[in-house]
Formats: structure tokens, C-alpha cells, sequence
């Protein structure tokens, strides 16, 4: 089957899932779930041999490590899909509505986008959580995995048409895209044909997607997530708030990967910080300000602002203001999640209303910024672009809206 | 200046506009109102050039009148700014919002795009239309206007950045880009320095811009609207919807291009409809099922049922079935309003479920698919895509979104 193909093929099951209620998508999910427990041992088998090719080929521990699956991993993907029938539906939600006064009754309605490309790298769980998050959405799913992990998508995949057919829905609302790079530009050329592009993994792929893409695309998620602790902060509430933002989970998108310290408590504050980090082993990348509180201090190295480590190292400054550190978010940000620590009204309100981010924080940790602790249930990824979502993306993140117009004959005059 | 210096001058204005509230935007809004209004000789002198020039370059009267501006039309520019003044500002609504169960509270609150690039053809009224927009709603605007405007746009300009500048606003939070098309191409790839892009006017120029842009763009507006009239449709309130909703205001994307008759009926509706047409000078284009009931029926050429005539012309067919009408629909939609005009319950969620569209009427004008119908106050434009905003985009599509977290010393357990 050619892309075009696929293409068409999605956008036929699309229609049919549009106008499913919630209940027949639950059982699709459920059905999805049993059928990928039940596939189980042809699952590992396949991810084995994925694994096996990436080690020949001299692929990285970490990249083996998030490639591989192993029993719990697959009971987390058919959990997720059981998770995601109990969940509301947003398909049909009305947004809002009114009444016109010639008798024009107005509802805007949440509906599904139609088909949803999704580009992303090697971990192969990936697979069933956006199939599944598309099918509760009534989206059809165009999957784009990574080669790496192409055996373990495929075995998934095949898992979960077979249960969209035991539930009676069209096997092709979820197929895996394959072939080389050029489907990647058929899939981004497929304008008409795919409705939205979601890429998901590191900032070359997503920038790739973004600038080639004439699909409209949701930029998801790299995060140069700063802490900014200033004069007046509570300075046990920000060591807190810096080593849980850290350290708690380092390689995700919403951990802190700068550190912005007011000048006024640098000496006092730094010494604190730099050797608690030092004791959650954390690297400390610093300007001459920070060297000169601790030995451990690496020198920041030309573009050490921009990194998203992803990793147990942080850059640090000290800046001598709040607007100084604005101006040093301002300049380095990805727009994902933005922190202050601070007693003071003024500052807080002056740091969130200054700092253009998908979310800005005052006196929490960034790592809140995230679907499950949104409540959303489900996450597709956190977008950090300013159309259409902005910050986590839940199931009603994945949704379009339609205007429904009822009238008794009204005609425009 | 280059592009670029524009667009950074643009980006500054924009972090200034951001934190605006609503009463300095309407002092700036009247402002802008009251320069334009102080400059209405040099804009009609300016009009006039531009006007000369198009009738030297062999324009048509069609496009020489929608460059033509006269006393009125400048009124109604400067009418606009003031109603704008009086319009809510959508940005601090807050979107949603909650407290976690550990105490963090989150809300969702909207905020400007930044920089918002609009790209647009010959009418000069869309200058002040689309800067009123912007400033309104906290964005700095880069105004690309058509090189046959020019002068026109100018002048234009020029009194509305001096308004700003007396209500002290920075003047470079509106900004005609000018030069050859190689600026387009700068402004479509200004991705970073542009937040948004939206082009307003033909298929054309709106498939360059979807299609080239790396910016994130909001397609607008073409509309090949489709009128069902169903077997249990009455007729006498098909026949005063088919009249209004194409002869009304022929030349917007909101009117009716197609006309769909289901067989049924065809026998007793299509001769009342096509003598009705005609009388209103439309001219029918129809499929030989058409053709049959009147000698006045030009025969559907190939691609007919793809056109946008946007002038007193409809295309016209006879279908079997509301299926039937749906399958047509799909195939030929170009995504804006369409409407089935019946009595019949199931036919109507049907056609409203099936048919995939910004808009979807029962028994009413698509001519009410319209900011200004829909109360909106003003309106940028008639989204037909689906991410975002789809339909008639008022001060709230023009902002986007920020979670704002306040804690008081959570972190992630």
C-alpha cells in the first residue's frame, strides 16, 4: 500500500469514528487492550529483535534502554488504553452557544480533527498511548515510528487493529506508516489528506517537522525550563522547589535547566544551593558569579543558556534584577514552563505577566506542568507553540470545533 | 529598514502591548480613530494615486473599485477603531482554572499572540480593519498589503502609528512591510519573530501562504457553500434561503455556490427555484437532471462544482439521496458553511453529523456565518481550518493561552 493509500484509507475510517459515541469507542479501547495483552510474547519477540539490530549496530545503552520493552512496559501500554476508556469523551462537548435575536440558535461543538499524523522517535509504548488517545478522540491515527523500533511497532500495531476489529471499527482508524525518508515528506506534504501533524521527541525532529510540514503542526515540548529565586524568596522553599525540579525526573521536557539567582542573596543563597545540588549529584555549569561560591562549578560554555540538558547538569547566573532575569528568560526561552521563587507581590505579578511561556510558575516546581498532574488523564505531549494549544494537550487538545446553526427559516437582511 | 529590523521592532512593541490593560488599548483605539479621521485628505490623495496607476496598469472596474476609497469609506475605518474601543479586550479572560488537591492553583488565562503577520490583497480598509484587530487584542501587526495599495496603505499608516504615538503607545506595533516578493518570502519565514501569519483573500494567495510558510498560519476563508434542499424540505422556506443566501451579497465566501435538490422533489422545487434565480439575475449552471427544467441552464462544465464564483452564478444538481448530497458535499467542500434546508429530524443530525465544516445549517442563511452575526464585533477573518479557530474569528482567536500556577512551595512527591 502506497502513503496516499494509507492516506485515504485513514481519512475513510475517520469518518466513520467521527460520529461514534463514547461508549463504542471504550470498547474499541478495551477490546485494543486485550487483543495487545493477548499479543503479548509477539510483542517482546519483536522488540528483541529490534534490540538485537540497534546493539550491532552500536546504538547507546540510553537509546537500547528506552527502545526496549519488557512485560511491565507492555502491561503500562494496555493500562494506559483501560485508563483511556475511562475517561470522558470531549467529542460533542459544546464550547458555547446562544441564541440570535431573530431566533438563530448557535452551538459550537467540539469534533474530532479527522486524521492525526504523529512523527516520533525509538520508544515503541508511544505507539499504543497515541493510537489510543487519537480512537478516544475519534481521530484515525497515521503512526510515523522510528526504523529503530520498526518490529516492535509493527507487532503493536497488528495487536490493535485486530481489537478495533473485534470491537466492529475500521481497522485502518490506527496504522503504522512505514517506509523511508521520503514518506516522512509525504506524510508532511499530505495537506487535504491529514489534518494535523503532532511530532514528538527531540528539537531536530520537531524543527524538521515544523519547517517542512504543510500540514498544520503541534509543536510539542522542548523545555529550557528556568528557576529564578529572587531577593525575597523563601530561600528553603526555592532549594526545595530547585532540586525537586532538577532532580526529580531530569529527563523530561518540564526539569529545570537554568538557574537565575538575584544578586542581593547570591551569597548567601548559591553556597546553599551549589552544595545541595553537588549532593543530588548534579553538575553545575556557571558564569564567574557562581564559580566563585564553590569549586564544582564547571565553567558555562558558549550556548550553555540554550542547552535542555535532559540530564543531572545545570546552567547557573546571577543576575542583579527581576528584570534582569526577564530579560534572560525572554531571551533564551522555549516557551515551555517558567519559574519564580519570591515573597513579593509586585515581582510575582511582574514575572508572570512579563514572561511569555505556555506556563509560568510562581513558588511551585515546573514539574506540575504535565497532563496526569493536570488531570487531563492522558497526555499526547506539551505543545509550545501559541496556536490552537498551548502547555499539556489532553484528549479535548485533540479535538476541532464545528459551529451547528438551527433555524425556522431566518434569512439575512 | 530591513524585514528584520521590522520584525524586531514589531516583536519589542509587542512585549509592550502584552501588558496593556483595556482602557489604555481604547485610548490608542480613538487615537488611531482620530488621526485617521485628521487625515483623510492625504489618504484620498494617496488613494487617487494608487488609483491612476491600476487604471494606467489596465486593471479591471471590478478590482478598481475595491482599491477606490471615497469620504464614506474612510468613515466606516475610522467607525471600525471606535467600535473596537467599545468591544471587551479578551485578553486576562481566564479560560478555565483549578486547585489541586495539594493546594497548587492553576488557571488558564488568555494572552496576546505577539506578533501577528497579515498578508492581504488590494482592499485598503483591511489596513485599519487588521491593525484595530491586533491592538485590541495585544498584538504588534505587520501589515503586508498589495504593492497596487500601496500609497493608499501608506497613508493609512502613517496617521495610525501617529495615533499611537500621541496615546504613547510605540508606533512599531503597526508596521506596513513593504518591497518586492522577496519580503513575503522573509515574512513567511520569520518563524520566532512572527507568532502568527494570516493571509486574507483569494485561493491563491492563501495556498502560497499555508504552503510556504514556516510561521504558523490561519487559513481564512474561501467558501464553496453547499444548499441541500431534502426531499422534506419546505419548499417556500428553500426557495427564500436559496434567494438570500446567494443574491444577497454574492461576492463573499459566506454565500451559497452550489444547489443541491433531492430527487424526490426536483420535480416541484426545481422549476420555482430556477425561475426565482432567475428573476434575481443568477445564472444557473446545471448538470443535464437540471437542465431539464429550464431552457435558461447553462450547461456544468468540468469542475464546475470546485468553483467559488462569488458573483451571480450558482452551480446545480439533482442527487439521489441525502447520502447521496453528503457524499457530494464531501467531495467538493471547501470547509466553510453548508446548510440542508429540511423538515426531517434524522435527515438534519445526519447532515449535521456527516458533514465536516466550519459551520453546518439547518434551515437558515449561510449569510449568518459572520463575525458581526455572530456578535462578535469585528472580525478578521472566517477560519476554514481546524486547528485553533474554525469559523469567524473574533478578539478571542487572536489571543492564545498561558497557565499561571501559584503555589506556595509544592513540589512533585
Amino acid at each position: 500500500m502506497t502513503f496516499i493509500d494509507q492516506a485515504q484509507a485513514a481519512k475513510r475510517a475517520a469518518v466513520a469514528l467521527a460520529t461514534l459515541n463514547r461508549a463504542a469507542k471504550d470498547v474499541a479501547l478495551n477490546a485494543m487492550a486485550d487483543a495487545l495483552a493477548g499479543a503479548e510474547g509477539d510483542v517482546l519477540k519483536a522488540n528483541q529483535r529490534d534490540v538485537e539490530r540497534a546493539r550491532r549496530a552500536g546504538t547507546s545503552d540510553a537509546l537500547i534502554d528506552r527502545l526496549r520493552l519488557n512485560p511491565q512496559r507492555v502491561d503500562g501500554m494496555v493500562g494506559g488504553l483501560r485508563d483511556l476508556a475511562r475517561l470522558a469523551d470531549p467529542v460533542g462537548d459544546v464550547v458555547r452557544g446562544w441564541t440570535n435575536a431573530n431566533g438563530v440558535q448557535v452551538r459550537q461543538v467540539r469534533v474530532p480533527f479527522g486524521v492525526v499524523g504523529i512523527i516520533y522517535e525509538a520508544r515503541p509504548n508511544v505507539t499504543a498511548d497515541a493510537a489510543g488517545i487519537c480512537v478516544k478522540s475519534g481521530n484515525a491515527a497515521l503512526l510515523r515510528g522510528s526504523s529503530s523500533a520498526l518490529e516492535s511497532n509493527r507487532a503493536v500495531v497488528t495487536a490493535l487493529r485486530a481489537g478495533l476489529e473485534t470491537a466492529g471499527l475500521p481497522a485502518d482508524a490506527v496504522q503504522l506508516v512505514e517506509g523511508g525518508r521520503e514518506v516522512t515528506h509525504e506524510l508532511m506534504a499530505a495537506r487535504g489528506l491529514v489534518d494535523v501533524l503532532i511530532p514528538r521527541g527531540g528539537a531536530g525532529l520537531i524543527n524538521a517537522v515544523v519547517e517542512g510540514s504543510k500540514v498544520p503542526v503541534i509543536e510539542t515540548g522542548t523545555g529550557n525550563c528556568h528557576l529564578f529565586v529572587d531577593a525575597s524568596a523563601d530561600q528553603e522553599m526555592a532549594l526545595e522547589i530547585l532540586l525537586n525540579a532538577k532532580a526529580q525526573r531530569p529527563s523530561v521536557c518540564n526539569a529545570v535547566e537554568t538557574l537565575l539567582v538575584h544578586a542581593a542573596i547570591a551569597e548567601e543563597f548559591l553556597p546553599k544551593a551549589l552544595s545541595a545540588l553537588a549532593a543530588a549529584d548534579v553538575t553545575v555549569h556557571g558564569t564567574e558569579a557562581v564559580q566563585e561560591y564553590s569549586g564544582q562549578v564547571v565553567p558555562a560554555g558558549p550556548g550553555e543558556f540554550d542547552a535542555e540538558y535532559l540530564s543531572l547538569d545545570i546552567a547557573a547566573d546571577v543576575v542583579d534584577s527581576l528584570g534582569s532575569a526577564i530579560e534572560h528568560v525572554r531571551a533564551h526561552t522555549t516557551g515551555h514552563s517558567e519559574t519564580i521563587v519570591t515573597n513579593d507581590r509586585a515581582s510575582a505579578d511582574r514575572f508572570v505577566a512579563e514572561v511569555d511561556a505556555a506556563a509560568v510558575l510562581v513558588n511551585a516546581s515546573s514539574r506540575f506542568i504535565d497532563g496526569g498532574e493536570f488531570g487531563f488523564g492522558a497526555e499526547i505531549g506539551i505543545s509550545t507553540q501559541k496556536l490552537h494549544a498551548r502547555g499539556p494537550m489532553g484528549l479535548a487538545e485533540m479535538t476541532s470545533s464545528k459551529y451547528i446553526v438551527n433555524g425556522d427559516g431566518q434569512i439575512r437582511r
